[in-house]
């Protein structure tokens, strides 16, 4: 049976998606597409195989899982996909209400990082569907993150104060900020190593790939969502997929500081495939 | 938004999935994969646009649907998949028990059909699951299809008859057999009528490619299916994808024996895409 591979259809996915492809990776893989809120699930339960997954949520089942090593969404900077949306500068958020995008786990968590750790404030919280509209009425601040922050971050809101957590995050800690990563079931990777390899190297020579078209793949995104290529390039070139050292340090860093405000219990050894 | 395409994992759409695969059509498509029985509702109801469906379910919905000029998956005499096994020669069915599997809609039509209309014979039905020991246990003959049937077909199970539907159809009316074609949601079709035709000519150009790729296609097939490669060579060699006039004419004249035997309410006119 062929490996069963999780798959976003966000975004951020899409160049990782246009390497597979072009690649024909999809004959060496089952491409299992989920929301991402499902993908852990499905992969703790036996339906895949291996998937990418919240950072958070990967620290959360470290036991049952290995990562693949050089492969991860991440940002060393900039991100333009994961914002908050503020009506005043975050230092005057101390008790007020902040809305979180129900879609996100890594970015919830990070909000409340940045926002307690690195700014010092203490709002409430609220998880809401992503619509700014609605958010921004019940709440003075607004996390949201995937397209509906690149519409924001492309045409911002007036009146509205707008931080990018991933710069944030490395302006914060000099290191980069690690968003998903690839995670196998540690069944899986212990009873079907070959399988695990070949598809590490499919998604690393997919990843090759797409670093080398980030244009052709500006200009796909465009013929199918209502951004110029132009935006799509600048994002896609943004965007990492790096987890090499220093992305690892980040990742660790970055549950140092959720266990820091009581959003994971400890901070798990990170295994990785290959390197035990 | 891009089309969104059913597919059905089934060996028999294996060769068509390896050339989308290697004309990069899953660029331009949203593939769904989807069990066979689902596909029908789910475009009905609007979850998929254009997806390949049961001969016989075409016909109970051919109002709302359109048909693909150029695919269909068919054969002309032997098809090597869809299987009458018996403990008796056919003749000696009338009043027995035959087992039709329940993965199947179109070939159980198929199977009454040749019973009642070529072979004269009455036996009663019972739906089951595909598994060849409880069936011949429960009943005098079985109805197989896909895997099921190839494997009886490689490896013929000693003291049964077996009778290649497919062959048996085309011996008795001289005409091909069609088994699913690729239907359009006619709503869909009015009013994306460029994105029907670009998803005609991408199946095209990936039928072109798996006809002239079939021993790769075999191999591949081998990679991952206990068969060997020279086998899979012949199934997908016998196997037909085409629709052109003659193989209208087994559709229709399928449709009026599915009348015969009360199986259908009457012969819908058959409306193709592009041709109206």
């Amino acid at each position: 049976m062929r490996p069963r591979l999780g798959h976003i259809q966000f975004l951020n996915c899409l160049p990782l998606y246009y390497g597979l492809v072009k690649n024909d990776v999809l004959l060496d893989v089952e491409l299992v597409k989920a929301a991402p809120r499902d993908l852990t699930g499905m992969l703790l339960d036996g339906e895949l195989d291996i998937a990418p997954i919240p950072a958070i949520e990967y620290a959360r089942h470290a036991d049952d899982l290995v990562l693949l090593p050089d492969i991860a969404i991440s940002s060393d900077g900039e991100v333009q996909s994961i914002l908050l949306l503020s009506k005043v500068p975050v230092e005057g958020l101390d008790g007020r209400l902040v809305a979180l995008t129900n879609t996100s786990r890594t970015s919830q968590v990070l909000t409340r990082v940045l926002l307690a750790r690195h700014w010092g404030v203490f709002p409430e919280y609220v998880e809401m569907p992503p619509d700014i509209g609605q958010m921004m009425r019940d709440a003075d601040a607004a996390l949201l993150i995937g397209d509906d922050a690149l519409r924001a971050y492309w045409d911002p809101p007036a009146d509205l104060e707008i931080y990018d957590l991933g710069a944030e995050w490395t302006a914060w800690t000099d290191l980069p900020m690690v968003y998903a990563v690839w995670a196998v079931r540690r069944e899986f990777a212990e009873k079907r190593p070959d399988a695990v390899s070949n598809v590490a190297e499919a998604l690393n020579g997919s990843l090759a790939y797409c670093r080398a078209h980030l244009e052709d793949i500006s200009d796909y995104a465009a013929r199918w969502e209502s951004f110029p290529s132009a935006q799509f390039l600048s994002y896609f070139d943004t965007l990492q997929f790096r987890f090499e050292p220093r992305y690892r340090e980040g990742l660790t860093r970055y549950l140092t500081e959720a266990v820091a405000v009581d959003e994971l219990d400890d901070v798990p050894a990170i295994r990785i495939f290959g390197e035990e």
